[in-house]
């Protein structure tokens, strides 16, 4: 049979790794705090259905709902973007400055059509998104790996490794990190914009956790402190609507823009009309604010309960996160507990799964790195799941942690 | 500001080719015959809004109408295309070998992914569809054009060029190709299996206009002869269903759609479940058979009606096609008149654009080729507006030949 092109085989060890979290996702039967979706009681689903009423009539002028759209998306929606999602965040742009996209993922694989040739070098956090590492691959990109710290990356490394290795761009997510949780400063963001601008190196700022901050002050994007067109920001309705709708979007220049709407010609011709007609409705209805507001108050009663059980049933030593939003609090188990290793025992005895620490280690880390480490998952499981869960997890680490 | 990949440059071309197609699509007051949507008054809104209002229910089971979906797509609707688009046209496959994807054009971009690296070669036919064209370019391939006759490829031009070029693989739309309208006959549909398996060379046979058939007989495709998984099929929902949905398929071999679901990961995840939900129930509840039955009888009295209007208004000695399905005819002008040339004049003074023709000549093809040539869309104009305007446009060529 014909042979595969060279990003088979180039995205082949990423897939494997990324695997072990969708699989957990899809299982029906298993306790997952491995995935990374919503809540299924957090759907708007009787504002869904009065829209569509609306929406799906043949006289309905400016919908567009079943028909080709224009690549840079719906124009309701980029305003939606831009007043609910944008400017009240700190970052003032113009409508066409902002592109629909196909869910969150996509503008990752746009920034790489727009900037990679295969062997180019980008620089990632330590740890960072599996997903996203495997779309890097796809590309045949090599990572650098740069230090983390409590306030997220570390501007000297990243200074230093700009130099030592001219990357084609730096891949972040500033906000509530996927898998850390952690949060880049405002001090950071700001430097971060400027080395970007001094180098002349793109940065990807990948920011779909950003609205839904249940503790602690908001920081306005990285994009808001670049001067030169540096930093693309992306953002997503995944986490704050449906992830069944694929839609995000991104931002950037004119030039940019241009040249993302012939890649979005040249992937899927347009975003999904029908969706986004739907999405910039809830937004036009004043349905958002609201709907936010619940989304909040779920989760970070989530958050709250994790945190708790973690501290109450984990083995003395272990240490985690506290992040102030988004999905993910990440534990470290005490020094010979092997969270990866031991998967799947935990998986067949106790029912559970979690996301592997490893996973989460690019290349360019030891081997090893992240063995004892977890990405846990609180928006998809209840309180009560939690508590009842987290202390069976704790017995078994407490058990596993006397044996040796 | 950071350089480009070299994708970039590369596709430059094609995209301003296409953008004549692709600006004449938006303008809202000019009367196109450049575009290639379906017509308004064909899209089922009542039974979209019936549809809608049972799929979007919180306690609505099976549909995930706003979850995360798998990368092969919706299982109803991957039945639906078992059972309606594919085992009735003589392709029997399990549903394990049909993914959905993001359009009819997602598969295109995929296939590159699967199989191109940047200086592969591909066989194009002669004319071809100009927006594959520039996702072959985006992906840096080389293109030799086949000749086309009346029954669609040359096989010993074909054959000749897999000899000589080493091609990864041969792109056609055997059916009502765009945009010519031709079809590739039964017997060279065999051969080209044949050559594919013999040469081991990839076919991606693309099929979006299978379903609307307005006379002849039904052929059955490519892929129903591959013996060796030499032959990816795609299709489309864009034409009988909402181009808005962006809702398409492939069908593969089990690798070839393992490796494509993790091309999904990469590109945007998985497709719009809410779509997927909304296209799946249609067929379920049985409105298909109707619905393309009502869209046959519309494009078919446009059809002819373009027919009867080129015959009765363009100047003698122009040739055009007879399509038996699809959406365009292929007209060619007389000697000394050039389409190309004329477009913007036609354009200011009649108000009418078409598809030029030189467009949809690829590299390879001697300059000037087609310019005398013209894509004629039917499926968006009603009777009435094909017989005034054609009217207009015959005349004007008729008084430019005259002129000379």
């Amino acid at each position: 049979m014909s042979k595969y092109a060279k990003r088979i085989p180039a995205m082949e060890g990423e897939v494997k790794k990324l695997k072990v979290l969708t699989d957990a996702l899809i299982s029906p039967t298993i306790v997952s705090f491995a995935g990374g979706a919503p809540a299924k009681e957090a759907y708007p689903f009787d504002q869904i259905r009065e829209i569509c009423n609306d929406v799906f009539q043949p006289n309905a002028t400016g919908f567009g709902a079943m028909a080709y759209g224009s690549q840079i998306g719906n124009l309701a929606l980029r305003e939606a973007v831009r007043d609910y999602l944008l400017k009240p965040r700190g970052l003032d742009v113009s409508v066409d400055n902002i592109m629909i996209t196909a869910g969150g993922i996509q503008p990752l694989n746009f920034m790489c059509s727009l900037y990679l040739d295969p062997g180019d070098t980008i620089l990632v956090e330590t740890p960072t998104f599996v997903h996203a590492d495997m779309i890097f691959k796809m590309f045949q990109a090599n990572f650098v790996p740069c230090k983390m710290d409590e306030y997220g990356l570390v501007m000297e490394d990243v200074e230093e490794k700009i130099k030592k290795y001219n990357p084609k761009f730096i891949y972040t997510i500033p906000t509530f990190q996927n898998p850390t949780g952690v949060t880049l400063s405002r001090e950071r963001r700001k430097k971060l914009a400027e080395l970007a601008n001094q180098y002349d190196v793109m940065v990807l700022e990948d920011d779909p956790y950003r609205e839904i901050r249940y503790s602690g002050e908001e920081l306005i994007p990285i994009k808001a402190f670049d001067q030169k067109d540096n930093v693309i920001f992306s953002g997503s309705f995944s986490k704050i609507f449906s992830p069944g709708s694929r839609l995000g979007f991104l931002v950037a220049s004119d030039d940019q823009i241009a040249k993302f709407c012939n890649i979005k010609l040249g992937s899927d011709t347009c975003t999904n009309t029908m969706a986004q007609a739907i999405a910039a409705e809830f937004f036009k209805r004043g349905y958002y604010p609201q709907h936010l507001e619940n989304l909040k108050n779920l989760y970070r009663s989530r958050r709250d309960a994790m945190i708790k059980a973690l501290d109450a049933y984990f083995p003395a030593g272990t240490k985690h996160t506290y992040p102030d939003g988004g999905y993910y609090v990440w534990a470290e188990l005490p020094e010979g507990l092997d969270a990866t290793a031991l998967a799947q025992e935990i998986g067949e005895k106790l029912n559970i799964c979690y996301g592997n620490g490893s996973i989460f280690y690019s290349e360019g880390n030891p081997e090893g790195a992240g063995n004892n480490c977890m990405r846990l998952n609180f928006s998809g499981q209840t309180e009560e799941s939690i508590e009842k869960n987290f202390k069976l997890l704790g017995e078994f680490f407490t058990a596993k942690l006397n044996e040796k």
